[in-house]
């Protein structure tokens, strides 16, 4: 993408372990997604093998540690691993949890949507990075879902596209699903996003969350730490949306997150071509942490969490679940 | 860059100043310099015919409009200008107007590393954004010729590189002048600097300038103003170096700098592959203004302005010239 959407079909476990980690798949909620479709493959593979049970833990431990930071993989593979071991008929039970995972983000996604819209003013010129639409979820995403009900609902005015460096989802994936609902957009690199904001030209920064701690410190692709510090100094909203399967009450704090250190090849090439002298080293952490006071509110299927914090968090998580129909 | 040194012969002022509009010649002092020989190129085909001072005239709004922001530009195409018009014979003469300019600049290159590198601590840590060394200057550079300083003086454990999209002049032009000085660095995509100064491996940000108002605003490459918010916030000293030919007193104050707007197509396109969808648009301002407040220190051939403001400034600007040998 942006140029060719192609479909890519994973039959084992394992294609989807490699498919996490060189990204074919990526975004918290889809990622959760991939590694409960992942591990209902190796309950198939398994089925009726005599150690059934021995190679559902193998995988769940490849598929759970393709990628660190998204606490959805874990959980996701987690469920479906306790709905298989020990069922006597392991397949069906592996892919019932699966489908039950994508349908609930799926709720989750609209139930987001619904909640969001209120908190996006009218006329409104949002701000965004990274990608959070269809691509990276069951339904229509976490931050994107809430920008295309804004659009649909005739308040959005522009929707501005961070490119997203190093591996550019916002050029390629946002700014593609953001052509293809027809929102009015324009890309711009990571830096000019401070620039944009003093010039008085953002009402909204909306953007997802990797791993949501439970003292409301939120992970995120890196460069939405720098977003939100900028936002906090020119008083534009900065909304995070996510799935309550993005929040980990086990981490107690942003630094408790672990963040996925990536390949330098990421950085000093694009599209193939190095971009810097051989030789030189880089720094290339995927994700970077914004601390909960920088947050204006959190966005969750549940509702709007404002302030952010550890007392209400918990809370928040707390809540009656939405009903999902089967 | 980085990948072959290609020299660029320019024989006539109009090819000087397609060099400046497409970006072979950047940076503000080389700008300046690379302005002045442009007109002395003018002024000797100029020479002796009927018309001189008015071809001299048009080939200078011709280079000074070439690019908007670096008041340098416009500053040595004056002088070279001032000293050839009405000249008896007007080569000579633009060409010694256009020699003392780059002699100059190389001389305050020299006293910005003298001024700057007692500011550099020992085991420094240095982040830096865009391209300041020698391919910018008559000398070593504005920034990045107190990293040389403090490089040689033992005293710099590790050079941050911003890769500064969309032109990737920290990748390509930094990473190549660190690279040929031996100076251990690495790379990182703009975004993220937030986190690296979050996890408190920065000591100081060290930047260029391409033009200072005279409320001590800073106009650099796009992306300058979030990393002063962040040192800001990290309690990193932010340093601006930059040769007093930078300053522009006569634009009051951060926004009467005009900003360039470049096109969409550097956004959107990289090393000439599209990066996003047919028909999105693209917000590239090639710099943005950071607010005097943000500055610790600004570091010029005349010495250091701590703190920067209007009244210090002006007074910087008045003391004694630094002599320079013919």
């Amino acid at each position: 993408l942006p140029h060719e959407e192609r479909v890519l079909h994973c039959t084992t476990a394992a294609e989807v372990a490699d498919a996490i980690r060189r990204l074919a798949v990526r975004g918290a909620p889809l990622l959760g997604i991939a590694g409960g479709y992942g591990l209902a493959l190796a309950a198939y593979a398994a089925s009726g093998e005599p150690d059934q049970d021995d190679q559902l833990r193998s995988a769940a431990t490849m598929l759970a540690d393709a990628r660190p930071t998204a606490v959805n993989l874990p959980a996701a593979v987690g469920r479906v691993q306790a709905a298989a071991v020990n069922a006597a008929d392991p397949y069906p039970a592996a892919l019932a949890a699966a489908r039950a995972i994508e349908r609930e983000d799926a709720a989750a996604s609209a139930a987001i949507a619904r909640h969001g819209l209120p908190l996006v003013p009218a006329g409104a010129r949002v701000l965004t990075h990274c990608n959070t639409g269809r691509l990276v979820s069951g339904g229509e995403g976490t931050a994107f879902a809430i920008v295309l009900a804004a659009h649909r609902a005739g308040r959005l005015a522009h929707l501005w596209v961070d490119e997203t460096r190093p591996l550019l989802q916002g050029a390629r994936l946002t700014a593609y699903e953001a052509a293809a609902a027809g929102i009015p957009h324009s890309v711009l690199t990571d830096a000019a996003a401070g620039s944009l904001l003093a010039s008085g030209q953002v009402d909204l920064v909306l953007v997802g969350a990797d791993r949501i701690a439970a003292d409301g410190s939120v992970a995120n692709k890196v460069g939405t730490y720098p977003l939100a510090v900028l936002a906090a100094r020119h008083g534009v909203p900065f909304l995070v949306a996510a799935p309550l399967s993005t929040v980990d009450l086990d981490t107690p704090s942003g630094s408790a997150i672990p963040v996925e250190q990536r390949s330098a090849a990421e950085v000093l090439t694009v599209a193939g071509r190095p971009i810097a002298p051989t030789g030189s080293a880089a720094y290339n952490p995927a994700f970077d942490v914004t601390p909960p006071d920088l947050l204006t509110a959190l966005v969750t299927e549940r509702g709007v969490l404002q302030p952010v914090d550890a007392q209400g968090l918990a809370a928040h998580c707390r809540m009656e679940p939405i009903s999902v129909s089967p």
